[in-house]
């Protein structure tokens, strides 16, 4: 009973993503994309991508990841994958923000969450990969579908910085990835 | 390779999923859930809350229902739980709306999305039932936790209406049931 009204009030408490923006903007509209949305997308996404990757996954596992990769923001915030200054100590922000949260969950589920968000920022196992590389993707087709460059263009993004970003879609789908590639290279020299 | 952009355009498709408002009210924020981020919150509930089912569910089957149950509403509109008129219709509009849905997948897919529609409208199943739960839950503790009634004041709902909806959390968790019940009935009786 304890433990079922603790659980209860993390999924409330969870609601704050939705209040989290990204700087990706959502397409035919002018406001940015909060953490709940992303989170799902990517996760649908995974679902519907299973049969293209280069590597066997369990396909559950990978959601399972995805739907838990960016509650630690609630209590760390958004950290934007271009800024190089934020990102020099996000994983310290985020390892505090993951005591955080296990204090708010019952004992099952303090592990199974633990454990899943370790998996995600490892990158080692196959279903890491595939997630991993879901994360880069998404904000990537939002650039490329958008019309107008979206967060490459308006912060200015360098190319190189952008390869970097893609290196996990490698592990995933070489299609996908010269895709992506091919279009960055358009938006960022024109 | 025609699969593969196919499903890829779909996905960029789903981005309209961030612009269908549902009549709950983010919590501490003034403006209207919308479909993608209701999707995400009962998705990563039910991974929190597999251990309280009366039934044993195969928790990733329930995930991967919830994760596309509404995406026939970017074709057939959201339809408000407690809207008599517009629900009569309702599942015509779904049908013809998940048709749309499948002209626009890989062949895979199209099956995929297909049987987990169905087998989340049809309630047979654990994993359905499970899954109705959540969808019913989640805007149930919104209303609980807002501190105003949520959509059980704003639209003036009786109990009647809601002990209907409450119906498939009988089948979830009988302590969750009887919380949201004396919460419901003390609100709508304020």
């Amino acid at each position: 009973m304890e433990d079922l009204f603790k659980d209860i009030e993390f999924i409330v408490e969870l609601e704050k993503m939705k209040n989290i923006f990204r700087r990706t903007m959502i397409i035919g509209s002018n406001r940015r994309e909060n953490d709940a949305e992303h989170s799902w997308h990517i996760s649908i996404m995974a679902l519907l991508l299973e049969k293209y990757s280069i590597n066997k996954v369990d396909i559950n596992r990978v959601i399972q990841m995805l739907l838990i990769h960016d509650i630690v923001e609630i209590y760390s915030g958004d950290t934007f994958a271009y800024d190089n200054v934020l990102n020099k100590d996000k994983l310290q922000r985020e390892l505090n923000a993951m005591e955080i949260i296990k204090s708010k969950l019952s004992f099952e589920n303090r592990e199974k969450v633990e454990n899943l968000w370790h998996e995600f920022e490892d990158k080692i196992t196959n279903e890491s990969k595939f997630a991993n590389a879901m994360d880069r993707i998404q904000p990537m087709l939002s650039n490329i579908y958008s019309g107008n460059g979206g967060t490459w263009t308006k912060y200015d993004v360098k190319i190189e910085q952008v390869l970097k970003r893609m290196e996990p879609i490698k592990d995933f789908n070489m299609e996908i990835y010269n895709f992506i590639l091919k279009k960055a290279n358009y938006i960022l020299e024109c």
